[in-house]
């Protein structure tokens, strides 16, 4: 089957979250991805983990979520054989992509200005936790830290406590959209024009954008978001909007639904009291309570079948394991797997979409530190005999699968 | 200047926020977007809002979030004069977007059959809760549900406490980002092939691509995670990683760095103790507690200067009036505003990416309903006589402004 991205090929010297998610997606749909990554020792992902475990004895499960669908070639990129090389397969390559801090990539030679001497019409995307100037410029930019700029964190979490960060890191994954939303745009335009360009996307920026309806509301409402004391999903939502508990130690979601029908379906008219607007948001601590020791008289499933027959917005809340067994993700296929040299068999999330006519698929598994380095110089016309010096010299990693 | 997506034109059914946000990202960079609403009260988002205020007293935040640069043609679908005449600007039209639940807009004939047969090229994209079948087809897909199911919300809050959504709709906007990702590479396979395709996306699969790394931890290391009972903030990850108070009643969020260089930087070296990998993941929620007691010695940017100074990886916890004034937002220019004829000046969040050749800019405010009804009908020919009588008739509202 056709990919709608065949025959884009992406220079990707990107690492660790946002870049990695942004070119994986574009090699999703068929883009010709090389990710570029330092000799020796790779994409510093591939050296991260979490509960300090492995797949498979050795590959980080981070670096294995977000690096499907590529070829890896690792080069010493401060060797001005490998700068040449690097500039001669530019001249074919459509897109390049890189997350390093502002300027670190620009001072090794490998700025926008620097790829489009040889390629006017290339696409250049970079990304950075705060943009690429300003004051923040030189600080870290970090996902948890842009969950607490950006307001995020402060609307999260019961009044009495702290402000809570999000279970994942949202804030990345954002960024990775962003970049891919500016790369396609850019592509549509360079074909109607031939025209390329440099993209700039910050996480920063990424998820304020993401928060626009809270932004609206704060600075055109004259009001703030105060976090509720209770299970109340947002800050600006009224009772019953939140998490319940159920009698089996389970816990279910209610969405804006009538009230009436609510507590009807729980049997519990006594809440009728609460049913207006106003009292629902400004009691809504208390109808939280009220509503929460009626969903603990029922089982999960009791409660979700009886709510849903009422045409109440509901759901369960599952762990990433029973999600992963859910009837809805399985029907969807969502949980794949691919074979990876080292790792064995890794179950991984597939593409999110489906088209009709180009669906993404997984091709291939996250590649080994410099896996293709050979295959790929090849394809861009580098002799066997300049592949052999790089690699005798240490300017060029090739792992074995 | 040129956006990238000038000469795209997009018939818009969609409402509320997944769809409606993802034809702004299309419409702030160019694209012609015509939000087709029904007749009479328009999308169902103008009648939500925050505080239960309006701004200007009558138009929703969220409404005003999330449809900028687009114009407004409301009409009855259900009208067969209507459905004629929709069917001849498909003629004209590139892509149709819609969220209704799953088979809700086929019904009124507007499915992809329906378009493909009057433009075979259209590329028809429709997002919905959980996928368009499958044993959750016919249930309400919302935003916080969808967070409950897909894990996010069991990895977020504390472990002694109940799971915590995000104080934000993150699954609708994510899923907004996958239908913008799908209908821009649909439209380059098109420029390449001429061949239009159908896209689904649904908020569930959406986010669940996002916790990639999670699933792949759960799914292939044989772990949980586990909330904390403090604030580290991820449940994957160890001490110190996570949310600190400050002497002043503030908080600072502190990601990633050397253990040792914070707890000299904190000249805590009694902390000296816990510095190695598996004890802080172990005793993360002691650690937690003992590194707390001592960045509450600090005000907030003292604390922020010293741990910078050290480059720790650190930021100011800030909530959305204060991240509006944050001096990197001010330098980016992320908040700006555009005038609505009803609510006056609007403040709102602008586009998060920066072009060099195609910059996505604020054209023009979120329309009235129907605001343009005429102009539109007129643009595709339709003689002044038949929107006349659209009018008369109730099929097609017209707001003046």
């Amino acid at each position: 089957m056709n990919k709608a991205l065949n025959g884009v090929t992406i220079l990707d010297f990107s690492h660790l979250l946002q870049g990695p998610f942004a070119t994986q997606l574009l090699a999703d749909m068929g883009a010709n991805v090389i990710k570029i990554e330092r000799a020796g020792s790779g994409d510093m992902f591939r050296s991260m983990t979490f509960f300090a475990k492995w797949v498979g004895g050795s590959e980080s499960p981070n670096f294995l979520a977000w690096n499907r669908n590529k070829r890896s070639l690792a080069l010493n990129l401060k060797s001005p054989e490998v700068h040449a090389i690097i500039m001669e397969m530019a001249k074919k390559a459509d897109v390049v992509v890189q997350n390093f801090r502002p300027g670190v990539l620009a001072k090794l030679g490998y700025g926008y200005e620097d790829f489009k001497a040889v390629n006017p019409g290339i696409i250049y995307c970079s990304g950075s936790g705060y943009g690429e100037d300003g004051p923040y410029v030189t600080r870290p930019g970090q996902d948890m830290l842009i969950q607490g700029l950006s307001g995020l964190m402060a609307n999260t979490g019961r009044g009495d406590q702290n402000p809570v960060p999000v279970g994942a890191g949202l804030a990345d994954q954002i960024g990775a959209m962003n970049m891919v939303y500016g790369i396609l745009s850019a592509l549509y335009y360079r074909e109607k024009t031939g025209i390329g360009q440099k993209i700039e996307v910050n996480l920063l920026a990424g998820l304020i954008a993401h928060l626009n309806q809270e932004y609206v509301g704060v600075l055109n409402l004259g009001e703030d978001f105060v976090r509720p004391n209770s299970g109340i999903g947002h800050p600006g939502m009224q009772a019953p909007f939140g998490v319940y508990e159920t009698a089996d130690g389970g816990y279910v979601t209610i969405a804006m639904s009538p009230f009436k029908t609510l507590y009807e379906t729980l049997e519990a008219p006594a809440l009728a009291v609460y049913d207006d607007l106003g009292t629902l948001f400004e009691k809504r601590d208390e109808v939280w309570e009220k509503v929460n020791a009626e969903t603990k008289k029922f089982g999960t499933a009791d409660l979700l079948d009886r709510l849903l027959a009422a045409d109440i917005w509901c759901a369960e809340v599952k762990d990433i394991r029973k999600a992963a067994e859910d009837p809805q993700v399985t029907h969807l296929g969502l949980i794949t797997s691919y074979e990876h040299p080292r790792a064995g068999t890794v179950r991984v999330v597939g593409p999110a979409i489906r088209m009709s006519e180009t669906q993404p698929t997984i091709d291939r598994p996250a590649p080994l530190v410099g896996q293709h380095g050979r295959e790929i110089l090849a394809e861009f016309g580098i002799s066997a005999e300049t592949i052999a010096r790089l690699e005798e010299g240490g300017d060029m990693t090739v792992s074995e699968a």
